[in-house]
């Protein structure tokens, strides 16, 4: 199933408007290449209505934020929620500072996003009011864990039902929740963790995944997740001597842009609770 | 003859300023250096002036635009006509949304820059007022093709004529365009498509060719274009299995690097009509 | 001992804040994450002050600084000091403009940095009022040679005296300089030049190395620009043909990353003056 969202994505080619940090955005754009979609760029509050009115679906990613920027996320949001698009959250470093905390909180509420995406201590921090977030990345005390699984699910589909949006919250167990059930992923690979922006890749491809699957987003949503962590296998797995983190991060681009439907469907590890 | 362009840009080693957008910037850096050029990149209206005045080219690139690299534009696009150095536009996204289009308009009346290049989209919006640019991509309704190539190389030597800039439109089929001539290249590989950048670095190239070579401008230009025509196929030619757009991205950079005057002399395919 | 340098980094892994250009960024980022301690990227004025009170040490690079991230750097480095942080410099390109001059010269006057890294060119200009910097790069008058090597010595202590910091001059011969004693670093390979970002990410590791050894600072900056020296040395080896600044780049941090406390003792080559 998750091979055919694959294909919706590669048959419709959805364009993705990304507000998103510059740290990533290289890595992003070529993310959502990979996948079959396409992306533009703006965060200029006075061009991103008419930018957002010709895509399919929006990436809001706040990890490099700034007056102008957040101006813009607000913009784009409601004009994108207006036309029906498809819009993600990607909260980064949400209880690392009050400005993040706030600004994730206030687009959270005011537009409503159809996905939020995050690691364990941003979700926590947006959902509960709590999580201890390490810079952009999550502390290691909030990990999902097999041990705390349970609790781990109940939260992500408590928070669905509070906020509307389906949550995903990755790391080494991938969590994809609406308000009724919860897919548990376990693709993916520890050496991820050592490539700036894997996270942020992942948010453009779930968007132009929900774009391309907007009757069955949640499942979309989970199908972005497992392909994530089966391209970081492939990535890894694909390492020679003497490569590390800068060609993996190639390979695990590369290994999303010669997924194929059978391949997802056959390396997609999943339960759902 | 486009090798003894690319020999001058080698032997001149022109120092080049980008005010470009943030996706794709690193790549242009790194192609400029890989032609034998050198990059600064600076976009704050206060820098950009004395930043300019050092420098032998200037590449303005509106991809990720805001108010104040708009300004910047403007303020560095003046002072390097002034000084006599090149100024070439790249107009991302000119139809694709009021600001880029006015900006993009603006730059050509105000700045006269001496080469515009840009997708078919964007060049018919800028000199038909036309052209439905989808994002930052050329519609597909919009391409250069076989049937239409006498007609569009109309379109490019009218807009040289009203402009006064060197046209290169770039897509499947290439076309540099003077108001007396124009180059129709057919180098390159549709995969090329699949990286962000290509066009980017092809605009920062450009920038260096022909500041290097200011006396035999058209030709400078159709040089660049035939080169990172070429650099892609030896980019498509060198990928092993498993290999994708992220692999492809570096191995075309790495073929300008190592691309020499005969290499680039033998495998430039084009006509002059 | 260079090597017990790089364990601490591992083994603490600091949190560091990055104030740098939208260029060579990402570069940083994953270069932050090979030597083994973790990036976070900030410029918002008003969300700097808690991204970096987090964090164990901060990198200012004025790269593409603005108006806005110059405040950033301001506010950043004010509360760094006040917590007792590592504050590294990078004055890029200062000399090429009144603004980079300016504002690198006010950062040392009121942050009072511990490390100030640049080339020749950059630090002539904030320690001498002269260099002829070529906008990002060294003029090749400034170079550090064999000639004048007695000369630079003298020139980077009296400048850690006047200035209070650890100073690193980056090129084909290295010099990490306190008041009384000199490194002289013979690591690296002029390829390096050939791809843009490498001082960049040499300002970031060397604020993790410093930010690890807090009671060795001056080694902990020779160890970062051997190591960097060493990297780039380990990645031209590994070049295959057709390979050029692109793949280069990502063999460099690759090299990085696979870096142990042996290899860097024994590839380490420097002399005390």
């Amino acid at each position: 199933m998750f091979g055919e969202i694959l294909e919706n994505v590669r048959r419709s080619c959805p364009l993705i408007h990304n507000i998103t940090n510059y740290v990533t955005v290289n890595d992003v754009a070529n993310a959502i290449l990979a996948c079959g979609a396409s992306p533009v760029m703006s965060d200029e509050p006075d061009d991103v209505s008419d930018i957002t009115s010709i895509c399919a679906g929006l990436n809001i990613n706040i990890g490099t934020l700034n007056k102008m920027s957040i101006e813009a996320m607000h913009i784009a949001g409601m004009r994108a929620k207006e036309l029906g698009h498809v819009v993600l959250l990607d909260p980064v470093g949400a209880g690392a500072s009050r400005l993040r905390t706030e600004t994730a909180s206030d687009i959270v509420r005011k537009i409503h996003p159809d996905i939020i995406r995050g690691n364990i201590s941003e979700i926590k921090t947006l959902s509960l009011g709590g999580g201890s977030t390490m810079g952009v990345d999550a502390d290691a005390a909030d990990a999902v864990t097999e041990e705390n699984l349970d609790e781990m699910v109940r939260v992500a589909k408590a928070y669905s039902a509070s906020s509307g949006a389906v949550i995903a919250i990755t790391g080494a167990i991938d969590l994809v929740a609406d308000s009724e059930k919860c897919y548990v992923i376990r693709n993916g690979r520890p050496e991820m963790s050592r490539i700036t922006g894997t996270g942020c890749q992942l948010s453009g491809i779930t968007t132009a995944f929900a774009a391309a699957n907007r009757d069955n987003m949640t499942e979309a949503v989970a199908a972005a997740v497992a392909m994530m962590g089966l391209a970081g296998e492939t990535g890894v797995g694909n390492l020679k001597d003497g490569e590390g983190n800068s060609t993996l991060r190639n390979r695990i681009i590369d290994a999303i842009y010669n997924m194929d439907a059978d391949t997802l469907d056959k390396g997609a590890r999943y339960e759902i609770r």
